[in-house]
């Protein structure tokens, strides 16, 4: 841990009280995640890299700074990794799951915002995630009005570039799409000082298809009655993916998902619920809705989120050979995204009706951080669609605090007696 | 009257429930209204219109439609009148002030959203406001989540075109709000079986012109001290703007300024603190900040907000001579509404600051609707600029409901005694 301390006075991270943030985590991953039973082995990458969170990543991105490469900071599943990547720069989610943040957060935006704006604004502003302080470049965009604006906060600390998300799904907003992705090049550029060429964005192109499809392949497992993995480590797998390698990543999922395949063939029925979650991202460490529904009697066997179904699902076709083929390509994978910040956004209840037969779900929890105006409203029509359905749904709204655990166990529970 | 419930009836209105608000309306015009000192005479217009919120008006409107014209439903101050008008149909600003409204806008919506989309939505769900049963066609825009998602509910009991209004003020985004532009007047054109000629928008252009000069005339009068009228009876007349006829709406106006102009010559110093309040728009009747205010030793002087300076601020160009002219000068009128759904917004800050001074103001009240997330972010920006100018500001969040009266009552108190 020693060299650690040096790198993050380095990276001008409040020592002390990143000290009280690391204090926490080895903890309640233990309690929730070391104590499950009957894990796969595969999981012990995962569990190595959550325990290295701040360590041998930061480490990484240090070494890769040193050489010249430049990290970009992201928060949303709308801003095309293949871009950084085929700059030769990395990406890494920046989303904060931590109540430590809340408070910080608060300093400089209204409490009653949701608690993942709130996090990753406190993480910046208090200095205590390596992460954003190893971002030579923040990239925003404008899914959400909170943090829409949260960028012009953000930015009198670290530089942001943000992205205009359309908010229809007109050919017009496709095209736009397309020419926001072309500014983005031309910022990348500029930073890194490497041109964005076809061949490496066709490679860029390959390997991120790559990581959809390995967690595309341990999303199918988890159809398997019962599923060889919990819904807690397919989460924090889901959460990796934002921050890790990617062809490391890549190599580990398919290493634990060869380990599932051989599962499924012995496992026995465990009488649990299937629980589909859909709604709001669960940005790492936000494994409660996860721990108190598999704390009870049930599984959560997919999630209809942007840490779940809407970060892998549909590939960037491969056949374009020319910049303005490969950036329609891109467009089109990225636009075809089913988040609420789109109106209408029919796509994600035709996704949630599929989804529930796919995985043969017994009912379905809507998930909504606090405050989040686009799914909250949204519910709406996915209640009435599930209704319709005869598929029961349950709508659970919640931050990063602790004091609803227990009330929330009770209406899971309930729930769960029901269906 | 009872030619009034006739209408209402065959306007599908729920009349028992309407009769319920109706009957609330006079208690409280009279009580924050009536009650004040030394009223202008040119009052009475605007008060007899609060009298006859839903009769006079509604029969205006139900002639009109008998004689063909249609009736359009807008929400915000970036859909352009002019086209409307334009196409001899006849605009009417739906947001709702009322608490009334928020039950049944809560059976369909978050609680903790923003009242007056719930107030909207509530009163159309509930059949009991005759503007929204009059209308035609509802005109929805993306300016904020609450909005963009309420859209689609709300079509599902009326007919609602959105346009997407741009999230940044970039050249193209200039562009876009003409493309825009082009889709409502298609739209409209559709449903009026008119065509929006150059002749009718330059015309509109003017009317609407005519409109912002007396609201400004009003606005400049107030910079006198002390205002020779009240925040009170200027936030009346912003509210009524939205949806009384155009011309004799003007005419009114600009009586009443002759009237202030001869006043202000006699006027003698009052001694009050002059107060601007910037933020969230009130809709009809919401007069909670404004009475609790000027309850106190204290005059609102100006608005720097929707129901304020941003609905009649910078006039459209009157030089267009050909349709795309006149589009481009629209565009550029209604994108220059510095509103917090932009991002950045430093236009609203400078207006701010500029009005603090034009107005002679001793201190700011930033008013926020509960859960708006663009004003609620952005008065981080609001507050910082004002501290560095010394001008003291206060933030005041509430929604429409009558339990946190007393606490602000207090701590505007404290503020204006601090001030």
């Amino acid at each position: 841990m020693g060299d650690y301390r040096e790198m993050w006075k380095g990276l001008n991270v409040d020592l002390e009280k990143h000290d009280i943030l690391c204090s926490a985590l080895p903890e309640q991953f233990g309690e929730i995640y070391l104590k499950q039973e009957n894990r796969p082995e595969g999981m012990n990458y995962f569990n190595y890299v959550v325990a290295e969170v701040h360590g041998a990543r930061i480490m990484e991105l240090e070494n890769a700074r040193k050489e010249g490469r430049k990290v970009i900071g992201t928060f949303c599943v709308f801003v095309p990794d293949e871009i950084i990547l085929a700059a030769n720069a990395i990406s890494v989610g920046l989303c904060g799951g931590s109540q430590f943040w809340i408070e910080d957060g608060e300093k400089v935006l209204p409490k009653n915002l949701c608690p993942l704006i709130k996090a990753f604004t406190g993480a910046k502003v208090s200095r205590t995630c390596p992460y954003f302080q190893s971002c030579d470049l923040l990239i925003g965009e404008t899914t959400c009005d909170g943090k829409k604006k949260a960028w012009e906060i953000l930015n009198d600390y670290t530089p942001v570039h943000v992205m205009e998300l359309p908010q229809m799904k007109r050919t017009q907003n496709y095209e736009l799409w397309v020419e926001e992705i072309k500014l983005l090049i031309e910022r990348i550029e500029e930073l890194t000082g490497n041109k964005v060429t076809v061949e490496a964005l066709k490679e860029a192109v390959i390997i991120n298809n790559r990581k959809r499809r390995a967690l595309k392949r341990l999303y199918d497992l988890r159809k398997n009655t019962p599923s060889p993995i919990s819904g807690l480590d397919s989460l924090l797998i889901s959460q990796i993916a934002f921050y890790d390698d990617p062809k490391r990543f890549i190599e580990k999922v398919n290493e634990l998902c060869d380990e599932l395949e051989e599962r499924v063939k012995t496992m026995k029925p465990s009488g649990k619920k299937r629980i589909m979650v859909t709604g709001t991202p669960m940005a790492l460490p936000n494994w409660k809705l996860h721990s108190i529904v598999e704390g009870l009697d049930a599984e959560i066997v997919v999630e209809e989120t942007c840490t779940g179904t809407r970060y892998f699902e549909n590939e960037v076709a491969e056949d374009g050979e020319t910049m303005d083929e490969i950036l329609k390509n891109l467009a089109d994978r990225y636009m075809g995204v089913n988040c609420a910040c789109f109106t209408p956004n029919e796509g994600r209840i035709e996704d949630v009706l599929r989804y529930a037969k796919e995985y043969n779900v017994d009912g379905v929890i809507n998930y909504n951080l606090s405050f989040c105006h686009t799914y909250g409203v949204e519910y709406n029509k996915v209640e009435k669609a599930l209704k319709d359905s005869n598929i029961p749904v349950i709508m659970i709204e919640t931050d990063y605090s602790e004091g609803d655990t227990g009330q929330i166990k009770t209406r899971v529970e309930a729930f769960l007696e029901m269906i």
